[in-house]
This record gives structure tokens, C-alpha cells and sequence, in this order.
């Protein structure tokens, strides 16, 4: 029943809360320092305010300086205090705050939760200004591209499972990016700029992105030119070997490392499974500022059918990288504690398998209920609170109308609709047999098992995987 | 692994999102009046927000004038363009809102998320100004007590299966609070906040409450004393039928309503074995606005022993009621839809667990990993890889070390420091064997498993129930 559900969601957040006090009760001392900072900020609240061990705060100042030319989306807040408050615009940022905070230099979690960026909605396209993330991150230092390949592994195996169609993604090196930009004659202070140019290939033509770099950010046109020369190009493990064998390429310390660890990263990948998901391609940037290694973003393939139809334009479903810096910033001393990971995008997602099932007619769903507890007679209300007690007692997902004396038919009906496979009927005759009638909703078969057998029989009928449709 | 734990939650919010999203589409009409209502809000946006279909935001009025005294906590905020928001106070008033801006008339759900109260923070007690909460509420027009006894089954099943300790939940009625304030002379205009008094008679004496109603509130003392000889009374099923004979409580129509439906209630929670929990309380009152029914309240119980060390002192972990008003005031047409639910405080109940993990020294278990894959020699890194993979791919919740070449000893104490039960260890005899070496953690026996078997072998070990400690 929902409170299991809710009940190891509990369990799950106690675990991660747990780990977390421990650290924060052990490094004290450290978090003081943090205190010290937000001192000013705080003098603003009640007296009571300053007692306080822990800092709860995590003001504005968290976020900015993070996202590059993305920050004027984050969403500034003043409260009834007039303290300056921001809500949070993705969870990676907030993750590498709690690592610093707390000291941790080596954890590996999922999070689901609420983003918000002020930006303009597109809701046919899953676009909104609050929003679910689903990311996953490994940090600590560990062997090269063990984790990233993980973290690519765990991205197909979330968007084969959701059957969203067929995808690809697009991997690239923030490092092979500035030792392209360094060899292509891109002046330091424009790396980050250009890059952001760069990120826009996916939506613009080459054209429109070299007249910005040349127009609005005063690149020189042979420069750009070089740039688009590498840009255009994308391929799998050859493309990667034949850059290194790049003769100006190959000679920048930068790109030479990124080109030797996507070889490596290729090599992993064809040991899980997915070397044919990923495609090598030199015009991913990501616009945030805070990768600093490989980065990799999903797109939906159209399939030829799709194509002539409307297309669904909802872009990059799932993104991510290596973020080795991040930590640091937020670390008195700043102690570096390397990072890897990826966000899904919820809604995005969301609003394709919606249109899947719009098209295929499917019904979704909503319940994970196993049983509903009925009755074939009135009269039978006591009976069924009883019974559905005890199925919940034993971890049976259950559920009953709650009327007094529904008719039978109703009953199954409202099976049909939620899509309960089993009906567990209570008749005056089935009670002093000491039996209980399960009834499969599919194939309208009945059978009467005696009651104790019933928790057994309803487990065994009911042991099918999770299907989402 | 962790991907699959993600992919059931998303799973989960899709289904509840598809559900959501064709009633609204269904009802595109009705949601442009509350468009209508928002217009002089939405004119401080851009023109392009004009365009939007659905109403995206919940702006502060959503929050006012529905958590009466306790309305000051409300956490209210101002964005750069001047709008005027609040973070949520409850999960209670955004699911009442949800449920009339989609003309959903009946849904039972679970919700966990974060709210906001801008109070003193109590650290050890579990009380922060940003909290999650995890609610449960069935929505819809049903047999009286059959969805609020499902509520109170619900509570306490959570309650006893984290282990917290021995509790009890106290119940009483809105309808029996009010009959009670009428025979007892309290004017009507005077009911709800002489009922935030009665609320604090868990924290202060009686002598405290009776002096804050007459000298505050404005009193008069007969009044307040012949409240006092109510509201210091509580019992069980037995208070019910004693005051159900009270000559002036009974000539009450709504008192009498309210004993009624407690009757049955009691009747019920008999039925599904928790009457024994259940403490029929005159002094609970609830502070909030919003109740109109049953309301409740879990309060953990102290064993002698506990009562002679350090009070926990985190108050109420549980809380809940009927709430029928609710939805009918974010309906442009004032329909009603009844509603029951229940807020379990989480940090207070995280803080319980911690002390009493601290006293007794004991780990908390913070992954589900089945099985480490480890391997015996080096060199063996892509073996793992190959291994792993086809664990995942299974539904195996797999781990492996992100080293190239780590040794046995630590993959082994890697395993003893985070609870994994199972080591699946790769050696070069074993390559050559087609077997793996199957490891218990525990009892440190190792079994060679032909690799075709091993997915098998390492479900059958593992199909214990979840357990939190």
C-alpha cells in the first residue's frame, strides 16, 4: 500500500540525513569558519538567531559566479527580512556546497527534486520555470574515466528503460575545446565566450554562430574560421585517433589529455555495452562554467515516420560532465574534490512519452495496487476492513471503496479502470468456508483460496517487474 | 543500482503528471478564469507570458487566510521583477489547490517534499525553517470514517515500523470543539482563536491557557472554566458514549455529528487492530483554520527509562485531519471536495532515530548494493567492467571499486565499512573455470557460481525485506 512507498523513501532520505549529521557533528569547528562569513547576513535576524551551531542558510552568493552567461536565469528572492535569497537553478551546485560543507570527499547519490529558472516557458516542449532534475553524481579522486563511464552507462540504461525512442549521445572534452580554441588563436579572456557561441550549434547554423563570434564577441573572421573547421566535425573512438594525430592538435598538453581520456572513456563504453550510443562531437560546449573535463548530452533521434510529422523539438532530454573545481570554490581552503555526473530532465521527458501515449491511445497506470478487497453481498464492510488489514499487514498493496456497501460490479469496474490485476472477494458462503474468491481482473477467471494461503497466492500472481505502460 | 531506484521514482511522477495533465487539457475552460483572476499579477511580465495556455504560478494569495495565527510563519518573497510569492507552508494547501485548478474530485496520494516556516529554528529537536514533510491524503466523497480510519492505519503503521519507540495518537473533532465553545458560552466570533488556545494545552498547563483566554483573549472566567472541565478530559471509545449522554454536549447538532462519526471511528480502527493507539483527547485542537472533521495528532510515548535521561522533546511527529472547505476556496464556483490526510514531520523523526542509533552505537545502512564486484589479481579492471555490466543489465544492484588495480583487502573492507552483503570476485582461475568466486560478507564463506547462475544465485541471497537499521 502507498504508506510502504512513502515508508522507503523515509528510510532512504533517513540514510542519506544520517551520513551527512555524522560528518557535520565531526567537523564543527570547520563549519564555524562558514558561520563566521554569513555573520552579516545573519545580523539581520533575531537575537536567537546567533546561538545556532549549523548554518542553514544558503544565500545568494552560493550561486552566482557558477552558471556563466546562463546566471541572469537564476531566481532572486528578498524576503520579509530583506535578506537576499536566490531559489536554486540546478542540484549540482547545491551538491558540491554540501560537499565542501560537509567535508566529504567521496559519495555517490541520486536526487530528484524542484529547479527554477526564470526563463520564458515553452509548455509544449516540457519547458517551465520550476522544474524537476533528476541527477546523478560520483565524487571522490578516483582512476580516469571509471566514473564518467558509469554516469554515460546509468544515462542510456534511464533512457532505454523509458522507451523514448532511440537517442545519441553527444560526448566532447572541455579540454579539447580550449586547446582548440588555444590553437585556433581565441584569446584567453574569450575561451569562456566563445564557448557559449560555440554551445549553440545544436540550434543554430555554423553561419549565424560565426556572425556572432565575428560581430557581437569581435572575434577575428580567420580565427572563427579555424574554429569551424574542427566544430563540424563528429564521428566515434577514429574520430578521437585521428586528432591525435592532429599535428597542432595533438601538440597542446589540454587537448592531448582529453583526446587520451574520451579513448579510454571509449573503451570502457564498449565494455557496457554503449560505444554505439556515443558520438564524438566537437561542437558540444555546455554553456556552464563549472565542467572542466568530459561533457556528454542526450538527443532524441527522430525515427524517418516522426520526422514527417511535427517534430517534437524538445532538444537535449539528459546532460552532464566532470566538474573538478566546483567543490573547491566552496571550500575555505579550497580542497579540490573531483566530481563527475548527469541531470535528466523530467518534464522534458515527460512531455514525450505523453505524446507517445497521446498517438498509441495507451492508458498509464497510476497505482502500484495489487489487490482490491471486495465484497459480493451488503454488509460486508466489517469483512473487508479485517481483511485488508491483514493483506496490509503483510506488505500487500491493497485497497478497498470506501462505501458501506458498494455493488460488485462497481468494484470490478474500478479495477478495469486503474488496472488492479486482482480482486479479493468477500461472499457470506466464502466466510464460513473459510475461503476468500481471487479474482483476475484480465482474464476473469475465479478461484476460491482458503484465507490463510491468500497472502502467498497474491505475491506469487503479483512478483511481475515494474512495466510503465 | 542507483539508476533503477531513480527510474521507479520517475516512474512514479510521470504517472501522477499524465493523470494531472489530461484533466487539466479536459478543463482548459475552467483554468481560464483563474488566467483571468492572475491577469493584474501577470502584467508585470514580459508579453510573451500572455500567450501561456496554464497558469504556472501560485502566488502568495494561494497561502493567505488558511493557517489562521500561525499565518505570520509564512516564509513571503519578492522576485527581481517585483512579483509577489511565498514558499509553501504546508503540503496541505498546494495539494487543495492542485486538486480544484484541475477539477479533480477524488485521489488518494502520497507527497514528500520540502516546506518553509519562518520560525526559530531548534536543531535538536528536529526543527528547521526548510523541512520535509511527507503527507498522505485521500480526496472525495465517500461513507463517513472508511478513508479517515484508512489515515489513522496509515500513521500508525509508519510510526511502528521506524522503530521509534512506543506512541499514541490522540483524536478529536473540529464539530466537538465547536459544540463544546457554544454550550459552554465562547462567542462565535471568538471560536478560532479561543481553539489556538486549547491547541497549546500540549506545551502549558491548563492555569496558562485559562490566563491567556481571559486576560488576552478576553474571556469570561465562567467560560473559560467551564471549558477547562472539557478539555481536560480524554479516553477512549468509553469518553465517546459517556459525552454522546452529556445532556447539554448532546443537544448540540454539531457536537453530536462529531461524537458520532468518532463512534464509528472507533469502530473501525478495532477492525484494523489499532484502537489500543488511539487516546480520545478534548484538549487537541489543531491551530490551523483549514479542519472541519476529525483531526489527530501522534505523540511519541517515554519508557521510564527514557523519562529519567534528557527529554527528546520533539512534541507531535504525526498530524492530521478533514479538511472539506479547502478545495471549495481555490474553485472559481466554491465546490467542495472533502478531504482527509495526514503530515509526517521528518527531521523530527530523523533526530529520534539518530539518538537512539547513537545510544545503542549501531550502523545505519545507507545503499541497497546487493554485490561488490571485485577481482582477485591485477590487470582484471575491463573483466569487471564486463561483469558489472551484465549485473546491471540484470536488475543487480552492483558496486565495483574505481581503481584500475585494487587490491583484494580493500575491496573486501570497502564491502565490511557499507553493508554489502555479496562479493562476486573475478580471478584468473575463474576465467578460466567460466565460474565467479561468490563471497558472504558475513559469514566469509566463498562458493564458486557458474557465470550463467550468478545473477540468479545473488537475487536468492538477497530477497530479505528492506530494514532500516
Amino acid at each position: 500500500m502507498a504508506g510502504r512507498a512513502a515508508l522507503e523513501e523515509l528510510v532512504r532520505l533517513q540514510g542519506e540525513r544520517v551520513r551527512g549529521l555524522k560528518q557535520q557533528k565531526a567537523n564543527a569547528e570547520q563549519i564555524e569558519e562558514e558561520v563566521a562569513k554569513l555573520l552579516k547576513l545573519k545580523a539581520q535576524l533575531g537575537p536567537d538567531e546567533g546561538k545556532q551551531k549549523f548554518v542553514l542558510k544558503t544565500p545568494k552568493e552560493t550561486l552566482t559566479g557558477k552558471y556563466g552567461e546562463d546566471s541572469k536565469l537564476i531566481y532572486d528572492l528578498k524576503d520579509q527580512g530583506g535578506e537576499l535569497l536566490s531559489l536554486r537553478y540546478d542540484l549540482t551546485v547545491p551538491f558540491a556546497r554540501y560537499l565542501a560543507m560537509n567535508k566529504l570527499t567521496n559519495i555517490k547519490r541520486y536526487h530528484i527534486a524542484k529547479v527554477y529558472r526564470r526563463d520564458n516557458p515553452a509548455m509544449t516542449r516540457g519547458r517551465y520555470r520550476e522544474f524537476y532534475q533528476c541527477d546523478f553524481d560520483i565524487a571522490g579522486q578516483f582512476d580516469p574515466m571509471i566514473p564518467d563511464a558509469e554516469c554515460l552507462k546509468i544515462m542510456c540504461e534511464i533512457l532505454s528503460s523509458l522507451q523514448i525512442g532511440d537517442f545519441l549521445v553527444k560526448v566532447n572534452d572541455r579540454r579539447i575545446l580550449d586547446g582548440m580554441f588555444a590553437i585556433c588563436g581565441v584569446p584567453d579572456s574569450k575561451f569562456r565566450t566563445i564557448c557559449s557561441s560555440v554551445d549553440k550549434l545544436d540550434k543554430a547554423s555554423w553561419e549565424e554562430v560565426k556572425n556572432e563570434m565575428v560581430g557581437e564577441k569581435g572575434l577575428a573572421p580567420e580565427v572563427a574560421n579555424r574554429i569551424g573547421d574542427y566544430v563540424q566535425q563528429h564521428g566515434g573512438v577514429s574520430l578521437v585517433e585521428q586528432l591525435l594525430q592532429d599535428p597542432k592538435l595533438s601538440q597542446n598538453k589540454q587537448a592531448l589529455e582529453g583526446l587520451g581520456d574520451l579513448k579510454l572513456l571509449f573503451e570502457y563504453l564498449m565494455l557496457f555495452g554503449i560505444a554505439d550510443k556515443i558520438s564524438f562531437d566537437l561542437s558540444l560546449a555546455r554553456g556552464l562554467d563549472y565542467y572542466t573535463g568530459v561533457i556528454y548530452e542526450a538527443v532524441l533521434l527522430q525515427t524517418p515516420a516522426q520526422a514527417g510529422e511535427e517534430p517534437l523539438g524538445v532538444g537535449s532530454v539528459a546532460a552532464g560532465g566532470r566538474y573538478d573545481g566546483l567543490v573547491g570554490m566552496f571550500d575555505p581552503k579550497g580542497r579540490k574534490v573531483p566530481c563527475v555526473g548527469l541531470s535528466i530532465g523530467v518534464e522534458r521527458i515527460f512531455s514525450i512519452v505523453e505524446q507517445r501515449l497521446e498517438a498509441l491511445e495507451e492508458k498509464v497506470r497510476t497505482t502500484e495496487t495489487q489487490v482490491l478487497v471486495a465484497s459480493a453481498q451488503k454488509k460486508l464492510l466489517e469483512e473487508r476492513l479485517k481483511l485488508i488489514s491483514e493483506l496490509w499487514d503483510a506488505g500487500i498493496k491493497a485497497e478497498l471503496l470506501y462505501k458501506k456497501n458498494p455493488k460488485l460490479l462497481n468494484q470490478l469496474q474500478y479495477c478495469e479502470e486503474s488496472g488492479i490485476p486482482l480482486v479479493a472477494i468477500i461472499g457470506e458462503q466464502e466466510l464460513k468456508d473459510g475461503v476468500i474468491k481471487l479474482r483476475s481482473v484480465a482474464s476473469r477467471e475465479e478461484v476460491d483460496i482458503r484465507r490463510e494461503d491468500l497472502v502467498e497466492e497474491i505475491k506469487r500472481r503479483t512478483s511481475q517487474p515494474l512495466c510503465i505502460c
